[in-house]
């Protein structure tokens, strides 16, 4: 008998699990796939980019048309949420938004993508028109159409990747922007002395930051609509507030069935991403937590790149092959107009957090020769046991050519090198790319001097 | 009694450990350095960029001025070439090329950072007016004067590095450009089929590129000047010959001493770079051999980068420090005007030769999200150990932001990774930095099949 795969969520996850499970099975295997939204197999990290006009067009977010998933025989239901999930009947609940109608559907093998949700603050006038997240394409539509009446003043809250994004894609529509931040510094995944770099950088563009600031609520006018936001610090006038202020698991779904959840609320996976204790259920995407190489930990991380990955290595297990995911170590790049910004591993709080001690390092340099055109201002930062040398972390903040720079400490994290073997390794040189002592060393080099005078 | 270092050359790894040492010894330890040119401590991979217009000042490419290393104590004597070294004696001979005079010199322990020299073909006329070397900063400006007289049309003797900074360089001076190589593809660091897509781009720009080419001559003109190169498929008119044709250790001196040298001319060190065998004797630089950590064989690498590196080891251990240079995987790092190329570990023709039995793969990709502008294209070659799938190399020739990308390679074969542990490293991901999947892990992906499908 033909086995069913039911897929619930039809994004990076869901369809990279969907997909490579149907090109391993073909007709041995039905596959499903249920997505409550309108759009499936988008890139929700290109919506800022195309909010501030970098990316003319919808479409081009799009990686696998409804059409093209189906043409490879994946059953892809748009507006079909699942609204439960029955572990002993191996039954879905499933609510079909076009007609209004529920039915069930049962299945073999499920594989829970739901994603994330926005952490939307808790404060009245939240919801009020004005007011935008960025979590799908449809909020990007919504805040696309409010762009349409030039407004003239932004307010972004969150100063975290997605906050300085926006703030980016704000500043290219020609707005006023404020950052407004409850953290010491904006980019709180650094710590806060890098942090402050990125502040200053923000500054200089114009941007209006923020930080250390509670939210107390969204102002509204008399036609309802979003005129500013309220904190513990006065009121900031906008005339678009948008929220950039994470993501949590969204987990409503699997938690009603039953399932445990880790400590930050998500799916609890082993390394072939099927879900622990739960016979034929498997999870992808931003909806599990993974484990952090550096401290071993589960951690919480949403980016779309490990998503694609859980979903392949999901899909590859369920069509009969074999792949792991071993875990991440907690790399992200991002930039706000000129400015990249990059990390990996733990930053000092992490540190503290479990255990480790560390000394760290913080080295100014050049992306390029020093004479050569174009070399922008990098910092490197480089969080180090003690003793041991080992590396734990890294921060980059600099100019053109910088973030990308962090792959180099990730490598060298997946493989828990020391700072003092990380000196001598032999990364590219030439004027245009590099001094001759790349920046990445540079640290490595004092840090492992560090080390040595204990 | 204060013992005295005598370091006989005075550019990158000379003056690295000469630097390095009298920091860590002060007055206990005096420190000359003798040079036989006119420069010392410069930037030898800056002098295409400097020929090329893109640095404006030769000033630019010294990285620390010869009144400065006097200032920390160290005696650089330009103009001094040591023409002999006695290790029985514990004496170098020195020639003073301001006085005509000669000395002897004694000293406690040398450091020998003699460099390369470059492999001029020996063929009739290459020594004419109009044909240009670019190892020297004197090289540069013989060839800069050249320039002056406004001349149309360039022969660049050379396919490499040198050879494709210099067709570069001329380009971007408004010459009609030929590269001639005996290679089958330019870039021969690369494997031809890499080399291949060099070899278009190259043409794409305008730049005459003639491969499989054997030089006979340089044609000379009645007043003696080179008026072009004669090959066995006919003559090329050039009103400038540069000779781009690679380098080769300069071990003339530590030869003439006795010293062994290593299969490929260069001088052999243990790990500290203390020549085997030799009392008192280092070596550091373009002179040297290293250990190649894929193949595990010596190899011959000049590069500014390693001499840094070699020269500030030395010195450390010099200084009662310890440090080590454990080898090179192979890195580097070039560009031809908008072409960026890179290579690492082993070529196929390496792995033949070893006794490597390896799989290819070469895979097409972007270096952002296909959505955001800017997107260029990127090509990632990896070669891989079968069975084991362990990595034994990587290639990448591209647009902007793609060369640095081999750094991942690089550390990847530091750590001797399979092509299976890549597939899932944590690299950076956003929109302006990389697809999804990063094109060196679809590379490692498409490896991983292959080695597991035998």
């Amino acid at each position: 008998m033909t086995e069913r795969l039911v897929v619930v969520g039809g994004d990076a996850a869901g369809m990279s699990a969907a997909s490579q499970a149907k090109r391993l099975r073909g007709d041995g295997l039905e596959v499903l796939a249920l997505e409550r939204g309108r759009h499936a197999s988008y890139s929700a990290c290109g919506i800022p980019y195309w909010v501030g006009g970098v990316v003319d067009d919808e479409a081009a977010l799009v990686a696998r048309t409804p059409e093209e998933h189906r043409a490879n025989g994946i059953d892809l239901r748009l507006r079909h949420e699942a609204t439960g999930l029955d572990l002993d009947r191996r039954e879905l609940e499933v609510r079909d938004h076009g007609t209004s109608t529920t039915y069930r559907m049962g299945f073999d093998e499920v594989v829970i993508a739901t994603g994330a949700r926005p952490r939307r603050p808790e404060i009245p006038g939240v919801t009020a028109p004005g007011v935008h997240g960025v979590q799908t394409l449809d909020d990007g539509e919504a805040l696309l159409d409010t762009l349409e009446h030039s407004p003239r003043r932004a307010v972004v809250v969150g100063g975290g990747y997605i906050g300085i994004e926006m703030a980016e894609a704000m500043v290219n529509r020609g707005l006023e922007v404020t950052v407004v931040t409850r953290s010491r510094e904006p980019m709180a995944t650094l710590d806060p002395d890098m942090g402050a770099q990125v502040h200053q950088a923000m500054e200089d563009m114009g941007i209006d930051v923020r930080t250390s600031v509670q939210l107390r609520e969204v102002a509204t006018g008399q036609d309802g609509r979003a005129t500013g936001v309220v904190t513990d610090q006065g009121e900031l006038p906008a005339d678009v507030v948008v929220l950039g202020t994470g993501v949590e698991p969204e987990t409503t779904l699997a938690a009603a069935a039953g399932l445990p959840l880790g400590r930050w609320g998500g799916l609890v996976t082993d390394l072939q991403m099927r879900v622990f204790d739960a016979d034929g259920v498997w999870a992808a995407g931003d909806c599990v937590e993974s484990i952090d190489l550096v401290s071993g930990n589960r951690v919480h991380v949403a980016l779309g790149t490990h998503a694609n990955k859980q979903g392949r290595v999901a899909g590859t297990n369920l069509g009969g092959g074999y792949a792991t995911f071993p875990g991440v170590v907690g790399t992200a790049v991002s930039k706000v107009c000129d400015l990249e910004i990059a990390r990996t591993g733990l930053r000092e709080r992490d540190c503290d957090a479990v255990g480790f001690r560390y000394l760290t390092v913080q080295v100014g340099s050049r992306t390029r020769a020093g004479y050569y055109p174009g070399a922008d201002q990098v910092t490197v930062k480089l969080v180090v046991e003690q003793r041991s040398g080992r590396l734990l972390g890294g921060q980059i903040v600099g100019g053109a050519a910088s973030a990308k720079r962090i792959d180099v400490i990730a490598v060298a994290l997946w493989n828990r090198m020391t700072v003092e073997e990380v000196v001598s390794l032999d990364l590219g040189y030439a004027p245009p790319f590099s001094p001759t002592w790349d920046p990445v060393l540079i640290a490595a080099r004092k840090a492992a001097d560090l080390v040595r005078a204990g």
